[in-house]
């Protein structure tokens, strides 16, 4: 099947910049992009040709973190909150992580499908055609592999691209009290070992919150051994160079990076580890203290944006809100922003060969805006321009 | 025309509190509520019979405070300061509010429909059914009335109320630098009294960047003779008692407020004036002085939120994100920030005997939502679970 999108504006992210292209035509061949570039230098329109009135087209935008797969509702914890209740009652009254761990565990598979295709399809009604899904809110092996199957099966319910994530150290659950090296025993003997081929990475939370960096560095050793790509959450809270262990283990990324610092940024670009930043959970939680972009600026670390869906400190599903606060909060510029949830994010998961530009041999995923500039798409709050979302080179 | 809504969960706003009735029952005939209250007490079913499958109904949304009527577009220059750029630099490529103004001014009145049109589409997608729209962008007669006339036509376009507001002091235009008073004497000599039956209020911008606030008394006072109620926006960068200047006039509202202090509460809650939050605004400026919430609440002013939606500092057109950046950043309760854009909203318009409430003799303006609780709507960030908009007892 052949199709080509002419009369367009192609904001294509090859290069450093957004790689403009006026008057530009995308072609595909059986879902892969065979041309993209300049009408004066196409060839021949072939298949379907769609005219784009003009508009602009961008990759298909990419989630590259999140934890869209839960159970449960905590709105009425948070409204709590709001009234003045203290952790320590949200907890009594059974809030918290834990309630989230409870609903998921009591939830079917399709019941973690049901409940996350609402939030899928608000993203994908944004232009997303490529979302990380972690588990870590089942913390049994059972209930890990459940988030897991349930993740990918999304994939057969809409078209999305899905990347998983095995996040068995996210939190220690509460029959492991006081046994968290136990916990991570079984993250990293049976866990691990049996994710592969249902897993595309591994990542963990280390934190003073959650696990130590010498456990976390076991579950990421487990990962390596297993062949794993991993993740981290990193430096959100606290700075105990999470960043810099990851990066020790060639990690895609490391993830939030509040805390992070100079040392961190430096080991992070030998790597090659991406610096994935996720400011609703900034805004949500009312954090100050910033990331430091200046640091991966000046040490060429790439930056990719995400939404970290969650509902503990995240409850959003708009990534185009998330360009809007990385660029607002954080001072991203329009172009960092829009690369960090193309070029970045694909390279956040190990796709940079497949997705986040358009380029001839890429994937022909393209989202197609009612804008006259990109940058709209990063100035505008809490307004959608999508005119089409494309997934391997089928209009949706 | 008679139509029933059966098995709703209802959030009527009625009393102080959300005024929820679980299995209630809304009636209405002629676009009219007849009745709102539970099952067990309502009359025999008549007309029409839409059975709400256990949703939640809320008073259809208002929207008290944009700027939604304007051209041009603002997102080059915000990208440029990202990019590092000074306002003087932004100043002298063209940017600044001055741009706006030239854009609007070489509008039709058919081109500010058009361009409106896109940002009011998104808020009724929401359920937003009255929204008030401010001129301010002409800045002469013709102009300013050519905003209003745009802002009326636009419930011929779509199923929405429409309150106008003159805001013809909203900034000294470039042809009257330095002969402010002169401006403000077009302004209360020839604009007021000849917006009566176009405008449904008048506002001014009493501010050290604005007009002073013996400059911002004229206005008023003009609109006072006019017959006309008035709104201000106040307290937003500094603290002038422009607050108190508008609840001596009566005003319907104060909006902005971050630097209103206890004697502006006391001067507000008097008068009645409704304090109009705009956490749009602070979080795109990255405001730091929070509103004296707590003095609101102390002397009982009534607390309103909308989304400012205007090109220059909120470019935005979800009235639900401002329902959780009201909570997040403001620390409203669920209950104040559901209020803030229903009951209290429709005060702050002076229509609060026609909308705001699901009461018998209000108008039958609804949203329908899919939600488990009305703390969701507060909650999440950048998700709609609108599932129906009803304006004057029609399904849109």
């Amino acid at each position: 099947m052949e199709r080509t999108w002419t009369n367009a504006r192609l904001a294509t992210m090859a290069g450093n910049g957004l790689g403009v292209i006026e008057d530009g035509v995308v072609a595909s061949r059986d879902g892969v992009i065979t041309y993209a570039g300049p009408r004066a230098d196409a060839p021949a329109a072939a298949g379907e040709v769609i005219d784009c009135g003009g508009r602009w087209i961008t990759p298909g935008l990419i989630d590259c973190h999140t934890h869209l797969v839960h159970a449960g509702d905590r709105s009425g914890e948070w409204a709590m909150r709001l009234d003045g209740a203290s952790y320590e009652e949200i907890a009594r009254a059974g809030g918290g992580i834990v309630s989230t761990m409870r609903a998921t565990r009591a939830a079917s598979e399709a019941d973690l499908v049901a409940t996350a295709l609402p939030r899928l399809d608000a993203l994908l009604a944004e232009g997303v055609t490529t979302i990380e899904i972690k588990s870590g809110y089942g913390l049994t092996v059972a209930d890990e592999f459940k988030m897991l199957r349930a993740a990918r099966s999304l994939s057969d319910e809409r078209r999305v691209r899905v990347a998983t994530t095995l996040l068995g150290a996210h939190a220690l659950p509460p029959e492991y009290a006081g046994r968290a090296d136990d916990y991570v025993a079984l993250v990293t003997d049976e866990m691990i070992p049996a994710a592969l081929g249902l897993a595309d990475a591994v990542d963990a939370f280390c934190e003073d919150i959650g696990f130590t960096p010498e456990q976390t560095g076991r579950v990421l050793a487990a990962a390596q051994r297993a062949g794993l790509p991993v993740k981290l959450h990193a430096e959100q809270l606290s700075a105990l160079h999470g960043a810099s262990l990851a990066a020790s283990f060639g990690a895609l990324s490391a993830d939030h990076l509040e805390y992070a610092d100079e040392t961190d940024a430096k080991a992070m670009a030998a790597a090659g580890t991406v610096a994935v930043l996720l400011p609703g959970a900034f805004y949500f939680m009312r954090e100050t203290k910033l990331p430091p972009v200046d640091l991966f600026r000046a040490h060429h670390v790439p930056i990719a944006i995400a939404t970290d869906c969650n509902p503990g400190t995240s409850p959003t599903t708009s990534l185009l809100l998330m360009l809007n606060m990385a660029a607002t909060l954080f001072r991203l510029t329009v172009t960092e922003a829009l690369r960090g949830v193309t070029v970045n994010a694909a390279r956040a998961l190990g796709l940079a060969d497949q997705i986040g530009t358009i380029e001839p041999g890429k994937a022909c995923d393209l989202a197609i805006w009612d804008i006259s500039d990109p940058a709209e798409l990063v100035y505008r709050v809490g307004f959608n321009p999508l005119h089409l979302r494309v997934k391997d080179g089928e209009c949706c």
